[in-house]
Formats: structure tokens, C-alpha cells, sequence
């Protein structure tokens, strides 16, 4: 535990100067004993911990040598590079997911999600590597693990029993994938999924690339199953691009569903992906959070993990230029993230965990427009980055 | 004119290290006296100066009070608060034009055409104030001007008069701006523009936002009147978003009409727009340049200009993850730039103008997906920029 904190002059979400008191790791009431340690943060907005709801952990290429990517087009062509990749390329997944969280810390990432592969020709080594990295980095982020049959489950024998191996491992949530276009039976694909996390008692996240109706449908199932389970409040979304691609009544028809069973949505914002729509989702009070999907992969080349630039895609790809709605992404990627993964003690007031990031700004909406990068980072009073700078005390990867 | 200089162990566009010689402002032929300057590339992938197709310089708020945006969703919103913010903010169109440039030039942007608001309340202050930027700069980067009636020009009368002088005032290229839906008479618009471009002998430059159908008829018209003034090669349409909205044999057709009149497409790869066929047009021949739009203005609060980052976007806008890809949006961010708005004596080869853009990158690939920034700029053999901080000698903006 850090020595108390005094952070004076931060802007809380942009809002009017104030002191903050970091006592025993979270916010506290200001007076008793000033504490030693302070910290000016004036011209910083503070905003809490970024949130970084979906993303590879395992995949990341981050400090290895160029991967040229000659992939074909589709998904399934991509799945197989994938796993060639893993094979071929020896992709440590230990080192690589502490190189990501190393990263994504100085933009002021704290709580990341990470699907991580189980298949059966790597069984729940990437599980083992990213549990790992949870461990030797459970000082400076939380990390939630998602055993994710990426190559498909019930067409490849074994994965079922390698996803329970990976939740009895350690892995903190049952994860899908495309029910129908990839494991080709929605019922059976769920049916497993919702049984082997009703039977560890854990959260779902599927990943839903199924497009119109077909995705649609899928969303029904898994609103069905989460109503049937009561696991309301324990289900994401990712992707959804369906969303994105139905007839306006039917689309909130379907968004009021989910919202009532609480099942939250995550969103990258793609721009070569259908949009969903953000404004309608959050008026209809469905659970937004948003992810970098894969970093520097042999999926896709680039990403830096930064949820504060995510903010700005979001409002880029829904073609959302006002400061409002600009405030409103910068939530999906804090506050809707924290509610989607499930976060305690996740905010700026008094009693919650003591993590923020300051960020040199005049207002929330020019902290997404414009992403500034000297950023100061803590961690349950602890700082880990000072004005960009990262702090000499963090872990380095070996 | 710079003294001489020796580059060495570049990699011009990714390929083998090479020795450049920059010698009385171009590249010449190995040999002769060494020059007295030299500059270690080692590990840097050399690329020419980097094209800015289109954006804004006279609207930017670089460096001015932050706005807060609460303009409504539509073009038509948008010009509106544009044109009042122009009143209210003092927008100072020389000051914030200069100030743009000197941020985009530590990017490697070279090269830049803006569009330069003409209206019946501001007259040709923002062209006057632009053509003092191009001077003032003028030994550090090409600026064209488009006289642009971003307010409509057949429906505010005086418009096409101040075209006229600023044309006569020293603005490049005659600009146009949806010939239906703003200035609600197609025809005659696009005869009253081509005739100003024809009267100035220079070259023309519309913004065609005009969706679908719509969009293909004003392109027809813009293709007739491109061949009957004979004017191939020197007529861009900018966006052309109904492109990426037609049946494919629609499409393509247009596209090859369009190319056989050597007419040049900008496009911005804008997340929230439709996506233009990137590799269509490409097979097809047409010249595909890009540009960066507004860059924190009043209608977009975001943006910084770097055309390397924006070759990225392109990538993403259209789903295109390999490296050939991404050696192709490269491409579109230099040489279809420049080809796009016309420009002589550009590139590595001997003879060029001896502009050069350092990255360090192990491959083109990697240059457009990480975009790193510590990049060398050099302008006729002027070190502009070196690793990312600024020459001591750059102009300051008064």
C-alpha cells in the first residue's frame, strides 16, 4: 500500500478544482493528518482509471519482429494466421500480455479485460502466460481473464473440457464466439457456455460478429439465457454489429431487451465494422463499455491500448462532433467499462479505490479530441507514471 | 538554397539502405565533392515529403480558446456556426493558417492544398490572410489555394464575384461545393465554376458530399465538363462519398469514366461517411489522393494533420490489414497527393526536389500502423525537423 496522497487542484471529470485525499488506497474525506506525499495536479482534469473492456493480452506482437501480414480476408483466415502465428512465431504469452498492460499503464489503463485463446493445440498454456503476468502486475492493474475458444468449440473436440480446465486455472469468465457462423449450432454453443459458467459460478463474454438478423437472433438466445440463469448484470456483448443493422423498432426493440436483462454491450467502434447506435443504447439504459480489441497482432497492425483515443473513435465512427457526446464516449470507456467488467469501488468519490488519471486538458471534450499524452497516472495512491514519464519502480518484463 | 547534404543508409521507400545526395536543392547522382553536411539515417525508411489534399488552414483554432461545440448535425448547421464562429471568435486566418502549417510540418507534411473560405460576409480576407501564410512560409512548404464558397455561391449573390477576385488575388484553383443540395441548381453551378477556371486557366478542386444517386449525376456533369474544356488532370473532386453508395456496375463505370478524364478523388477515409472503393478505383487508375479535412475547428474537434496517421485510417475505413495495403494508403498520403493536386518534381528519384521525410521503421508497413513520431523533415536539403523537435530557425508566428 502507497503512503497517503494529497493531489491538489485536479478537475474531477473536468468539474472545478479540487483537492483529493488518497488514505489507505482510496479516496477519503479531506482534514485529518496532511499527508506527506503531494502532488500539484492544477490544469489536470482527473478522470478514474481508464477501462479497457476488451482486448489480447495474449496475441500482442508488442517489441517482436514485424509480422508481415499477408492474411486473407476473411475471419476464418485470419483464425488460421492466428494460430500459425502461435505455433511459428513463438509468442510468449506471458512476456507479450505484461508488454500490453506495461504499455496501456502509461495512457492510464488500470482495469483490462482480456480474452485470452484456449484451443486444443495450445490447451490453457496462454491461459497459464496471462495469469502469470495477473499476478506479477496485481499491484499496478487489474486484469479479468476470458477463456475464449477463438478456433471455435464444438467444432474442435476437447475445447469444452480445455475452457473448464482454464476456469478451474484461474480464468475469471466463460467466453463465446459466433455461435452460428462458427461453432454452427447457436443453441448448443450457448446452451455449453451458459452451463459451464452457471456451474463456476462466473460471467459470460461472447464475442457476436453475426451480422442482421442472424446476430439478432443470437441476441434473443442470449437473452433468453441470461433471463433463464438470472445472470443479469454477469453478460457482455462484444461487438454486436447487428445492433448496428436493424430496422429502427426492431434494433430498439431488441436494445430494450438486453437493457432489462442487464446484459452489457462492448464496442470498438470499427470503422470497417457496422456502427451501433451509441445514443439510442444509452437512452435506453443499456450498459456500454468499449475496448482496443487486438494491439499490434497478426490480426490487425496497428492500436496502442489507449481507451482515451477509443473515446474519440467511438465519437468518430457515430459521427459525433459535440462536446456532449464526446463526454459521453470518455464515460463508455471509464464509467460504462467499469459496469460492463463489473468493477467495486470504481469512481472519484470518496470510498472508492484510489486510482486516477490526470490529464492536461481544458475540458473533458478536448481531453478526447485531442488525447494529451503526458499523462500522470495512480494507482491506489501509488504513482505509476508522472507526466508521461513511467515511474522507476514498475516491474520490468523479463 | 540549403548547402548540400549527404543522407546516409536511408531506405527510400522501405527498400535497401541507399546513400541520398541533396545538391542545389535536389537529389543528385552519387559522386563529385562530398558535401560538408551529413545526416545519419541508419534505420530510418525515407519517404517524400508527405501531401496534404485538402483541409482548412483559414478555420483552424490551433492554439485559441478551446470551443465548445454544440453545433447541430447537419452541413447546413455546421456552416452556420462556421461562419459565426468566423465573426464572433476572430479567426485569424493568416495567424491560425501559419500556425497549422508549422504543426504539420513536423509530421513531414510538404506539400498542402487548403480551401479557403470565400463568402459575402468575410469576402477574400481569409484568402488575403492565407496567400501572407504562403509567402511568409514559403521556404518551407508549398501551400495551394482554392477559393472556396463553403457558403453556397449561386444562392448568396456576390459569391461568384469574390471567386473572381480571388482569383485575381492570387488563390491556385477554383473550388466548388455540391452543386445540388447547398447551391440547388447542379448545372448551373458547375458552368459558372468551370467558367471561372477556364477565364483564370487554372485548376478546379469541388467538395462533393451529394450521397448516391445524386452524387453520380453531379459526377456525370463534372465528367462532361472536364472534357469538353479539355481540362484532364487538372480537376479533383473532393470525398465523392457516392461512390461508395452505388449498384458495382454503376460504380465501376463511373470510376473509369472519371479515370479516363484523369479526374483525381480526394477522400478522407472519414469513419462516419461511406467508404470509397479504395482498391477499385486503384485498378481502375484513378488518382487517389488524401487529406486531413478540418483540423480542430468548428466542425471537428479533433485532428492533427499527420498524413502518415492518415494513410492508417484509410487502411481501417476499408478493412485492410496487410502490408501491401498499407503500402498502398502510404502511397495515396505522397504520390497520389501529389499527382492528385498536380505537383512537379516530386519524389526520391534524381531530380526530385530534395524533400525527404525520415521515419524510423522497419517497414513501410509499420511506418503507416504505428506512425511513429521522432521524425526527420527535410525540404530542399533544409533540415526543417530532426527527430521530432523543430530547427531553431523555423519562422515564428506573430
Amino acid at each position: 500500500m502507497a503512503a497517503d496522497i494529497l493531489i491538489r487542484n485536479a478537475r474531477p471529470m473536468g468539474g472545478d478544482p479540487v483537492d483529493l485525499l488518497i488514505r489507505d488506497g482510496r479516496f477519503a474525506p479531506p482534514g485529518g493528518d496532511r499527508p506527506a506525499r503531494e502532488l500539484d495536479a492544477t490544469g489536470q482534469i482527473a478522470l478514474p482509471g481508464l477501462v479497457e473492456a476488451h482486448t489480447h493480452l495474449d496475441k500482442t506482437l508488442i517489441g517482436m519482429d514485424w509480422f508481415e501480414n499477408r492474411v486473407g480476408p476473411t475471419r476464418n483466415h485470419r483464425i488460421l494466421a492466428d494460430r500459425k502465428a502461435k505455433r511459428e512465431l513463438g509468442i510468449d504469452a506471458r512476456r507479450q500480455s505484461a508488454r500490453q498492460v506495461l504499455q496501456t499503464l502509461s495512457y492510464g489503463v488500470l482495469h483490462i479485460r482480456s480474452h485470452v485463446d484456449v484451443d486444443t493445440e495450445i490447451g490453457i498454456a496462454n491461459i497459464e502466460g496471462v495469469l502469470e503476468t495477473r499476478e506479477a502486475l496485481r499491484d499496478i492493474a487489474d486484469i479479468q481473464i476470458v477463456a475464449f475458444p477463438q478456433s471455435g468449440m464444438l467444432p474442435r473436440e476437447g475445447t469444452l473440457d480445455l475452457m473448464d480446465a482454464a476456469m478451474r486455472a484461474g480464468a475469471d469468465i466463460v467466453g463465446g464466439i459466433d455461435p452460428a457462423t462458427i461453432d454452427r449450432d447457436p443453441v448448443r454453443h450457448l446452451d455449453a457456455i451458459f452451463a459451464l459458467a452457471d456451474r463456476h459460478a462466473k460471467p459470460i463474454d461472447i464475442h457476436l460478429h453475426e451480422l442482421g438478423e442472424l446476430g439478432a437472433f443470437c441476441l434473443e438466445l442470449i437473452v433468453e439465457r441470461t433471463r433463464a440463469l438470472s445472470l443479469q448484470g454477469r453478460v457482455m456483448v462484444s461487438h454486436a454489429y447487428c445492433l448496428g443493422m436493424l430496422e429502427p423498432a426492431r434494433q430498439q426493440g431488441l436494445i430494450e431487451t438486453m437493457a432489462a436483462e442487464r446484459i452489457a454491450v462492448m464496442t470498438v467502434g470499427s470503422p470497417a465494422a457496422p456502427a451501433l447506435p451509441l445514443r439510442l443504447m444509452q437512452q435506453c439504459g443499456l450498459t456500454v463499455a468499449s475496448g482496443s480489441d487486438g494491439i499490434q497482432n497478426t490480426w490487425e497492425p496497428w492500436g496502442n491500448g489507449d481507451m482515451l483515443e477509443r473515446a474519440k473513435y467511438l465519437a468518430q465512427r457515430n459521427g459525433m462532433t459535440n462536446d456532449a457526446d464526446l463526454v459521453e464516449t470518455m464515460r463508455i470507456c471509464t464509467h460504462g467499462g467499469a459496469e460492463g467488467i463489473g468493477l467495486a469501488g470504481y469512481g472519484l468519490a470518496e470510498g472508492d479505490f484510489g486510482d486516477l488519471v490526470l490529464v492536461p486538458a481544458r475540458t473533458l471534450a478536448e481531453a478526447v479530441a485531442l488525447t494529451p499524452q503526458k499523462r500522470t497516472v495512480i494507482h491506489r495512491g501509488r504513482i505509476l507514471v508522472r507526466d508521461g514519464t513511467p515511474a522507476e519502480d514498475l516491474p520490468r518484463i523479463a
